[in-house]
């Protein structure tokens, strides 16, 4: 059998709730496909900070490094929003990110048919919609030199930040948008706004570049002005949208939010081949309703199913989790956040049950 | 009778189609208000490329400041798209912001019951949605230094902005938002990324300070993905929006396309007190139909009002002219992009007509 180590983050506010379900999952399916998992739970975010001041510990960094994957929750919370910035809960996942070099970020946002009411969105306009963000995760703004807060000579103080990226950082993230194209419907959107940035100008001309490499894949541009109203005006004309760390901050939630169901998405962040990645759901902590019993744990558990599909390329026990859920929703059953008209109305802990059930 | 001088920049694509129509209905209400208009129109964008090589000949920014007010209709196309950047018609716009400091760019974007239905979004989303971006325009990363794209020692290159705000820069952007929503619902979000740029965190306090001023004003904070999403989700929880210019760009987008008619937006573009304003649609354009007789030209007639009521304090000269967009389109008048069922379709010469029969 085989046997894989897995670091997990529970974090803050439903993060425990909702790990504790998908890791039931994981150990439901194990059996069945001749899978054996050796889990280590380790602090991130509040929960870290409030035991260790610092919000990623230098054990957790080492944890996930010696690991195969990394499942993580979601971290953050009221209770540490008056820490000084560079000890807040969010700086553990920038210290993740760049710890472990995970510089490819894969956000899909798809609109499942059971849920399609829930988008904001008229049904013609969302329904079939399957987008893939492609976000750089490890350069960009997010991580640029020289960046902070200076005083003049007059005491009148500048704020700035760097966007910087360089020929291979872009060659890299290109390629792996291109690759998961491949895999889809064929088709790149790269997203940047070279008609005013010159760090976008070098992006466009790489990605054009390392695109004849992929000339199976049709490529396009658009400005990320445009492309954010594209993805309101008419979602279904994208396939993979590849994109700087920054926009793809943005984008990513814009095609997340078209669902109209966050708590059911699941994201991948990917580091150099043979590197273990991160898997986790693209909500957050929801402090107001942590340990409750009414938290979703479906994008939690379906990034358990991305964990076993890009981290262990085991297809056929992604599948198997992707298709209890389904079978879950199928049957009516749902959390607060996607209940509607004629279903029933399920915690977090149950809907945990009916999932094992329907493996 | 009061005299006021403006410049026009009807620029490219359908430009000066819809410019002629505004400039048309501005002649058409003049008497009624007891004012006269002096035009000057000047070549800007591609227009001016063609004629001089340079997208903002000297001459036109010398008209523009000489002029009580601007009226441009749109600039760029396919044609020159092939033109080294700093050449490209776009930059026509970012050497207006500049030339004039126009750092005050207001977006409206209100839904039109008439055309409740052009939304993607559902009805129930967006009736009634009333948004005021309000985004800094001659800052942050569209103008900070340095920027460029250089090589190392080994001929890699990496690309590079620098986004950047002083504290007078915000503080006055700031006064806009927060005077603009005492005129209106009393209430400003303020979009930064403060969770991981120091540009932001500055952004954030002094926002917050200068609130202070404004103890009848309500002032709430979101970071650049979140205010994407909610405006997705739930776009009547916002008021005036206040942000950088980059974020503005993303946002005004987002929300204008919510409207699901953007050929129906105008928008503002302000400097210094007692300087001139810039009025200008929020569309594009849209070469793909210039020269048809197909555009729509309420944007620019919108435009022309909100000059009348911004730049000349001539409030019900701008009421007449919104009065008989209302008119025209209670009477299910309508150009192609906003055509419904049951309604008359136009071009943009008939949709002038109706406009000066309406006033
Ligand atoms: C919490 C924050 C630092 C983070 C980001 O901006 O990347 C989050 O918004 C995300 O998208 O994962
Ligand atoms: C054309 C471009 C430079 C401009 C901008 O980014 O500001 C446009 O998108 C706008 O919003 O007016």
């Amino acid at each position: 059998s085989k046997n894989y180590k897995i670091t997990l983050l529970p974090g803050d506010g439903i993060g425990p709730e909702i790990m504790k379900v998908a890791v039931a999952v994981l150990q439901a399916i194990a059996p069945k496909f001749d899978l054996t998992f050796a889990f280590e739970t380790a602090l991130i975010g509040g929960a870290a900070i409030d035991a260790t001041g610092h919000p990623l510990p230098d054990e957790t960094l080492q944890s996930c490094k010696n690991s195969d994957a990394v499942l993580l929750a979601a971290v953050g919370g009221d209770k540490w929003d008056s820490m000084p910035s560079h000890l807040r809960p969010e700086q553990a996942l920038l210290g993740l990110r760049g710890g472990m070099e995970l510089f490819a970020n894969l956000r899909p946002a798809q609109i499942l048919p059971q849920l399609i009411d829930a988008s904001t969105l008229k049904r013609e306009v969302v329904e079939g919609v399957d987008i893939l963000v492609v976000r750089e995760l490890t350069g960009g703004i997010y991580f640029g030199k020289p960046k902070g807060i200076v005083a003049d000579e007059n005491g009148v103080r500048r704020g700035f930040n760097t966007m910087v990226y360089t020929e291979p950082e872009i060659d890299r993230i290109a390629k792996v948008g291109f690759e998961a194209a491949q895999k889809r419907r064929g088709s790149v959107v790269s997203v940047d706004k070279s008609n005013v940035l010159d760090v976008s100008q070098l992006w466009r001309e790489r990605v054009t570049a390392i695109s004849s490499d992929y000339p199976d894949v049709k490529l396009s541009h658009m400005y990320v002005d445009n492309a954010t109203m594209q993805i309101i005006r008419n979602p279904k004309q994208f396939d993979v949208i590849l994109t700087s760390n920054l926009f793809g901050d943005i984008l990513s939630d814009a095609a997340a939010m078209l669902t109209g169901s966050i708590g059911m998405l699941p994201s991948a962040s990917l580091g150099v081949a043979g590197a273990p990645g991160v898997f986790e759901p693209v909500h957050g902590s929801a402090p107001d309703i942590a340990g409750k019993d009414l938290a979703n744990p479906l994008a939690q558990v379906l990034s358990a199913a991305m964990m076993l599909r890009y981290a262990f390329n085991e297809g056929a026990a992604a599948d198997a989790i992707e298709s209890a859920v389904n079978k879950v929703l199928d049957s009516g059953k749902r959390t607060g956040d996607i209940m509607a008209d004629g279903c029933e109305k399920l915690g977090c802990i149950a809907m945990g049950e009916a999932l094992l059930a329907a493996i």
